[in-house]
């Protein structure tokens, strides 16, 4: 089969925006599901149900397919999935799969003790000093560590994991963090104009303020201005949100939950994956719904 | 080592037409296999064989090296590699694993009681009602609805799932071949406009005739001409074929078994799997071979 | 989210050099570590010892990230993770899994009588004749059977497994080595030429010195002159490593043992692949490690 220049068009079209998702359940006969009052309807049949009368959304990327079509009609998730997850490389983007690096809670033989291999492992977290869980089976997880690691890039964009998290520009933010995040003089003359400079954090990166630079989106990612205090403390997503519910990007005192120092000092998994790759990966989507549902190990 | 500009050239090339397909078996002292009756040969010998006869024909993407190394050569292949497929992501083409939305055959949690999970499932096939097999075992499964849904798109391409398969032109288009498929005033007047109108089954989508517009291909897609009953009637590849022989696209009375029908209506699987990526995936070749085999569970 | 046009930029050249790799190990309070004696070290520690260090060298592709967090930390691969490899789909590049056609020892059923579905088959290699091992466990298999057919493109670039590796031109050069790679006249009038020659190897193929045409790099690959008899039988890379020390790419009276002849004869697997996939992929690198660390099975 030659190609047709127009349907090319539409081809390259679809998979740039990448905005195409097929599942069509048109089966014959299943047209007098909306005769059942709700709770009695199969999968299929709410979905058909739904479709019918507007309520599933308008798509864009893959993720949002697995949304309608798992996340929203509450699929149960089984471990036996997860395990394959964590198992299987590529789960999560191109990479080796999880349990090369964590696969026992021996921090001799595994990184941090995290025995990913297990249903025990995954919930019981980080055995390596200081021990600290990965999520909270029955909660969104989408801010645990778990999710964050394999849905955050390192910041600022183009830093290799080789790129040393301990530098004296790093610690100085950290330190400004702990001690409360104060607009004082430590933090006019030596902590805001880090975010102002190409190469603060590493060689060749671009200034923080290269992409947060006012709370207008477009140009400004997130809405997020890193150019003054009031734009730090403010936070992100303040024109969509409201002001009173932007997200926080620093919480005074605790560098370890504050969004600034998270995307300064933890790096993305699978190790290598592309900061240009998806950071909703439809099966991070199901793994995050897993530990909605609960957790379960069965 | 640093690029040289021809070799580039070349890479981008092969890359470009993914005709480059690779497995030398070429092992020294295995040249005397031709000396053995061809019933008596290993595979490996079978293969060499052919090759020096010129009897393995000229590569395109890389499902023909499947074709010509495992399907020609009737490897035998195991429910345990089937298994694993049903069970991976990525492993049709980049998304979630099959087994994520079907695996039981309770119908309130897994889509169309459908457990892709066990071998007795994946025979058995879609245990809600309309019940209905996926393949026949030992027979070519290429219409059959498992590898319809792994290599058909939806059309017009660009279609989401979210757009319903029950508009009103949906319906027209059900009505009509159930009805006999008749070319009468109905049909001029109402359906036959559908197939030349831009967005007649979905927003943002062109009109079938974009696509299908005579029986010469190319600019026409498998010859197929929708923008006449006759064309319509006489169906796809009707040049390449002969017009005795060219592939039916309606099936008067049964919309579920007409082609048209079921572009319109059926999604490609993975959910989320842009049109763009190859129909042919390996891994599709195997499971339709595994079922030509006999689809045995041992 | 919209895109913002500089953060663009920055994506498509990170995604076109593939130099981002992350994977940050910052965690709070891991700080102490320093103080412990090497050997005392969690892998965890002693990896961010050598990022303050300076240790850790800057990276390029991703299997740079898994030689850094991985091999140099001596991870211990397990065969359960080997084994998941042999059996998934797309493990070291898109394919098929490496057990479709390599899954029992009966060569009429599997090619070379190979079985890489179990630990004893891969250790036992090819069982057909004539038989072969495809690494020694222990030691670095770079240049055994096993990593060669997974990173070596076959030669000349362009080459499909369809094309014959027993055409007289092939013979020629296999012949040549058997009888000793001496430079005579059957040297200078047929092998000699044929390097020099497009499609001597293969239809469509340019010329082996197209690409390997001085000791000089760039423009030829690998230091690599095949264009005279000193140059070929000085090797490749001789000016990196030195003239003692440069790569012997003919092993006179052993074809199997010359690149020369593996590079003519072996095709790359998986089956299909494109040689413009990457060579290091990172599941090859710790297949090999596994090797290196002993190949153990359980």
């Amino acid at each position: 089969m030659q190609c047709h220049p127009s349907v090319k068009h539409w081809l390259s079209r679809l998979a740039k925006v990448t905005c195409v998702v097929g599942l069509g359940l048109a089966f014959a006969g299943m047209g007098h599901a909306d005769d059942k009052p709700s709770g009695k309807r199969t999968i299929a049949e709410q979905f058909i149900h739904d479709m019918k009368e507007g309520k599933i959304s308008e798509g864009g990327a893959d993720d949002h397919v697995v949304q309608e079509l798992i996340i929203k009609r509450s699929i149960p998730i089984t471990y036996k999935y997860i395990n394959t997850l964590m198992n299987t490389p590529n789960a999560f983007g191109p990479g080796v799969a999880c349990t090369v690096c964590h696969n026992s809670n021996d921090p001799t033989q595994s990184y941090r003790g995290l025995d990913l291999s297990t249903c025990k492992g995954l919930i019981e977290g980080s055995t390596e000093s200081p021990k600290h869980v990965l999520f909270t089976p029955g909660t969104d997880p989408k801010r645990d560590i778990l999710i964050r690691r394999l849905r955050n890039n390192r910041m600022p964009l183009g830093q290799g994991f080789e790129n040393s998290t301990f530098t004296p520009n790093h610690m100085l933010v950290k330190q400004w963090i702990t001690d409360g995040a104060k607009n004082d003089d430590n933090f006019k003359k030596k902590v805001l104009p880090l975010f102002k400079k190409a190469n603060a954090f590493g060689p060749n990166t671009p200034a923080c303020t290269a992409c947060h630079m006012s709370n207008q989106e477009p140009p400004s990612f997130h809405e997020l201005n890193l150019n003054t205090y009031a734009g730090i403390m403010l936070g992100a997503d303040s024109v969509a949100k409201g002001v009173d519910k932007a997200t926080k990007v620093i919480v005074p005192g605790d560098p370890a939950a504050s969004f600034v120092w998270q995307h300064l000092a933890e790096d993305r998994m699978p190790p290598g994956i592309a900061p240009s790759e998806a950071r909703d990966h439809p099966n991070t989507t199901i793994l995050s719904a897993w530990i909605k549902q609960g957790a379960k190990c069965d």
